[in-house]
């Protein structure tokens, strides 16, 4: 069998229309890494996009490791040092999906060298970080134009992104409450391995950081304003937990413990936090790893004088919506099935019923930000908008520290 | 058409068994009356009582309503003075149904008289009050045998009770988040009137008291401890409703303003709070009647280390059960159809699946009262429970003015 | 403690106010004259009725257990022999709850003295019979103004009233389909007895008589026009079971077996049948004793060019409503929670959200058929429409026994 | 900015590791062409295949489309006839997603030009035609190693695979009944325009063969037996529609009208039918497009006597099981969320809770038949299976066509 002579690979897809690249280069092939591949490879054959996403760089540690990860997800080439990465000329973006510990070095020298970057959330451990790095995007955007993006990628879920618009339409009314959750249940079990994500130092903090960013952005997203301050409690149910075996994790390093020993969960395991909205909207969050039976449960629900919405992330194809303008003989909570093509981002995929999954949201994500680096605009969210989430993050810590006081959120 | 002679009516279920009678006196007859009425009607055709419950008296200030409000539910005569009704020899057990400012008066007047009291939730309107009640319970039972319980009728649907049960069995493990609400929406119109419920001076308190403490008590026994302390926002969305229409209502005598005009609101229109239970438990709660299209939304979820469960009161024949000791592969939470035979109180009612309604929990407090009765023992929720209740709506209550701060339970 | 004198009993409900009563007599006492008694009991007293119902007499073969059921039921006296029963001058309605096989009996002789007469469905347990009652039945209405209404109680759930208010006010437009399942699983264990329900000359039927006589009711009546013809499979899946094993269990005699022996079952355990209303929509319907794990799931789905509505009996406070009319960028199938006040039968019950639940059903039958009785107009369903439905249910077994060959159903 | 030098591309995932090519022509690109499209590209990014698939060539009748389309959807060349294509030497593959008409004559060419078939269902318009490639199939595998497959996608949802499996294990016992729809509602619109899924002699059939065919081969695959016998009604219930408007459609050519005139249906609209498999369970079977409401509504559920399963394709990640032999008190439907790594198709994807969608069945489908050519056996679906499927559909018709009588489906 001989192999075909190819005009264009899918990573290059609109080639042959003229359209320019934009050559992305990732550092980190883990989870996200992975997502993000899927991402790029696929928004230039779902969508007619101004620019085509080339897969061209992979970074990672481990020579070996990056290859073969590069091979599985369609990278071109690899690099072992995100500096070398940052330093190519044939890189125009480049995409962080490492821990939160590296967001803030790789993203401000990959900012100074021009490049348009793209990182995972929680922007950064600290708020200190992520004023730098805010900063940093804002400098790169009026002297360059370069452009800066955060990943918080559950607003292009077509049911989110539906909730929005259909707030923004003002079809909720003046808002009331704003009730989310993100539960999950993955350290239920008291013997998973302490891994990065349980190590303050690496993961800056645990369900907080890791859960409770994606639903404090999500959240404001939705309503439209901002959080005015919050109150909270965080727990650490089980605090000695066994280190992760043997070298080939790769995350246990430094961690202080033989192989086979225990070492201490730094990071909170759960935060329940209540605030209030701007307008007076009260709001809770909870956002754990130890709700038994719940995998993936981003739960929200806002109830306006007008209507309410309610979502949630394991069905997520699913938007409920109650019109409360309907007389209440035939008002009800409905589903309304995002699956029509005058859904937000619908438009490219399959007939209605055929739902879409997680990793859709990656897809979108690298969709809406094609169009902004092609417009020059500003993404969102931005650095900014990372920033001030981060700052929600600093006042429920804040507050959990403080004895649960009402903390308000800095500007 | 003549009329049959008769040899017993229902509120004598049991007469030719030789049963001994409960005389119950009323005081009160709206919305809890009504449904108080229906469990006293119908427990003793349902299940097979020790005493024969008798509808003897109900009490109400105005003599032509509560003649007809006897008549249509069924109570031999009526009284228009519950010191009257007190101080009657046939009456042996008081319910009260009355808004929670005259609990206290009418319970400690009951008790010193010498009869049972049922009172309704919450207690009192204020801890002091609640504490009298406690006493007062506590001194006739242990000189008279005389016997308190308070109206926490949730306790009482089917898949609380087998909730409460499966915990108590140790079907969850140790316990890691607790999160319950009580949403309902009919404060949701502005132009909704300013009946007593919104007063202070009569209801005491309002979404925290009306459904906070049901959600309290709820998810204190289901948990089988106590909360520790709490943290609290509350908030009054509309401050200004219209003052009830005519004298029809009976409810806005005094309220200091023509039937035309408005006046303030007083109470709270919903509560979020957040607490720890004694053993580590996080808790989440939100109580309010601005929740859009929610119109008695009491949900819960129970998480712990070997199971979760999960309750809507808008589907009260359901519970949710997650198994964490299955494999994952086949594990999910499973919906339980609370309608077998060897389910809590299903024993005298239909075949499987044949479910029940919200009424059928006054039903079942009748017996589980009468049981008591009979036994000589304290029936749950006691006096004392309810007023541990109270302590938490209080506490509630003074985080809420303390900006949030985390306030333990006084024991 | 002294019995109090009382003015009135449960039974009694509106004799102060001198509203004539209703004096009914009951046959039977199992789980449909418990249901019933409910019913005739409660309605008085949720609803303002122009007649208030007296449970004046019960009768049953068992002295004793007659006497016991009375008790407990409500009723005032007791007969042994349904001749009796109908003989008293003090019975204005004759109330059927036993097995089929005795319905038309006892219905002719009730009619032809004078009474009106309730009877439980299937009407009867051949067309033959069926039509002798619906023949006596219009004379008796013609000729001396007495009424009879069969007992197909799911019409008065509030939701199917609701949907087949929605369907009348043509909220679904020209119908294309109709799909309804009635499905419990009691069978399903191999061990279980061959009860009268198993016993074609007792209960006529099976699953067909039991389960399909309320779905070809049912949805007949909401869609509001008559099916023209079916064509069926049937299965008897356990041919071979267990007598009953004692004197008490009353319902084996004349088995022809020792009563630790097995027997024959003789009528069908399930049957799935398509057809075709006149109109031109499609139907199926599927009735069964062996769907394992679901209780009493009578579900039914309308599909019409405007909308489609859903229900399921085992959450019986809800309809589902889709409307096609709406963009489709916001339609659904909404959960109406029927509860609200304007809802069928709602105005006599509790707040929304405070769901009813299965032997509501026999209130609201009790309630209308105490309307029509003091209008002096037919009630619905007649027995000519449970003549109708008898017709549909023999062409069912017809198209069965003829090679699922479409069977025209006779006017 | 430069276009890097790519060692592979997506297409070639795995050519690092030295894996052969397996090179795929593919015939069509509406909407199942972009659906195997994502498949192909996808499939070997995400599993560890055996060979990796080369998206080679697109073929289309209209040169500029087919380009744009291969574009769009990364195949490297293109052919705007199919049989230049099957000459090719480089195509080892032919994938067919052509409408029924032309399956039977490309899949045979391609069979005698040794390629391996992939062939979209229903496997053809007529029996005869089925018949002649399952004959084809069955030489070409024996003669010469090469491989068909029919492509019923829906055996491939992780939900469906893990039912399969349950029912293989025994889990639901001796199965009773077996329930099935299929519901979608884009005809609903009167307007909607007579496209070639319309025509008889285009599509074969209307619901019946779209959706039809995946219910039948899902319930015989989930259950593992055949069918035996069938008993069916077929509607069309708008008879006349509006020709579609212009060349640009594509699909209408030779309809014989004016753009803008009508035309005449020439299939089924619904298709409502039962049946019994071989072992004597009770099926019922339901296809429409006119479920208004319903957008992609596969719905099945199976009661066996130790067990029942159900699913929704609207909702694909959850697989609901009832397993009747835990204790009634616990039982209950419970909901798996089929995203655990043990779950099939799953150890490539995302972590629990992480939902797939709609084309990740054709990713899947991909990834199988890789494997079944990498081993040189017959993948499932075979064409013999496709066949019998069409058995099924055209004792459907058979029996649609003779009064409903029941029609064994031939061997």
């Amino acid at each position: 069998m001989e192999q075909p002579q190819q005009s264009a690979g899918p990573e290059e897809a609109g080639a042959e229309a003229g359209k320019p690249p934009l050559r992305v280069g990732m550092v980190g092939y883990a989870f996200m890494g992975a997502a993000h591949s899927q991402g790029w490879r696929t928004a230039g054959r779902v969508f007619d996009l101004p620019l085509r996403p080339v897969l061209t760089a992979l970074c990672g540690r481990d020579a070996a490791a990056v290859r073969a990860a590069a091979d599985r997800h369609g990278w071109a080439t690899t690099e072992t040092d995100w500096r070398a990465l940052i330093a190519r000329d044939d890189v125009d973006l480049v995409d962080i999906c490492t821990p939160g510990d590296s967001h803030a070095e790789i993203a401000l020298a990959a900012l100074a060298a021009g490049k348009h970057v793209l990182c995972e959330k929680p922007l950064a451990n600290t708020v200190e970080e992520a004023e730098t790095m805010a900063h940093a995007a804002e400098t790169a955007f009026t002297t360059r134009g370069r452009l800066a993006m955060v990943g918080f990628n559950y607003r292009r879920v077509p049911a989110t992104a539906l909730a929005r618009r259909m707030v923004a339409e003002g079809r909720l009314g003046p808002l009331r409450h704003v009730r989310v959750t993100y539960l999950q249940d993955w350290l239920n079990d008291p013997e998973f391995p302490l891994t990065w994500r349980l190590r303050k130092e690496l993961a800056g903090s645990g369900s907080l950081g890791d859960l409770g960013a994606h639903i404090v952005d999500l959240a404001q997203h939705l309503v439209g304003e901002r959080l005015a301050g919050v109150s909270a409690l965080t727990e650490t149910f089980v605090r000695q937990r066994p280190l992760p075996g043997g070298p080939s994790s790769g995350l246990a390093g430094g961690a202080g413990g033989a192989a086979h020993g225990t070492g201490t969960v730094t990071v909170d395991d759960a935060a329940v936090f209540t605030g209030r909205f701007a307008s007076g909207a009260l709001a809770s969050f909870e956002a754990t790893r130890y709700a038994t039976g719940r995998k993936n449960a981003l739960r929200l629900e806002l109830n306006g004088e007008r209507g309410s919405l309610a979502f949630d992330l394991e069905r997520l194809n699913e938007l409920w919506f109650h019109d409360a303008t309907e007389p209440a003989v035939h008002a009800g909570f409905r589903r309304i099935l995002v699956t029509e093509p005058d859904h937000p981002y619908l438009d490219g995929w399959w007939p209605p019923g055929h739902g879409l999954g997680y990793e859709h949201t990656f897809v979108h994500q690298a969709r809406d930000l094609v169009h902004a680096i092609a417009e020059g605009r500003v993404p969102e969210p931005s650095f900014a908008e990372g920033l001030q989430v981060q700052r929600v993050l600093a006042a429920v810590e804040e507050s959990a520290e403080k004895n649960s006081v009402y903390t308000p959120i800095a500007d």
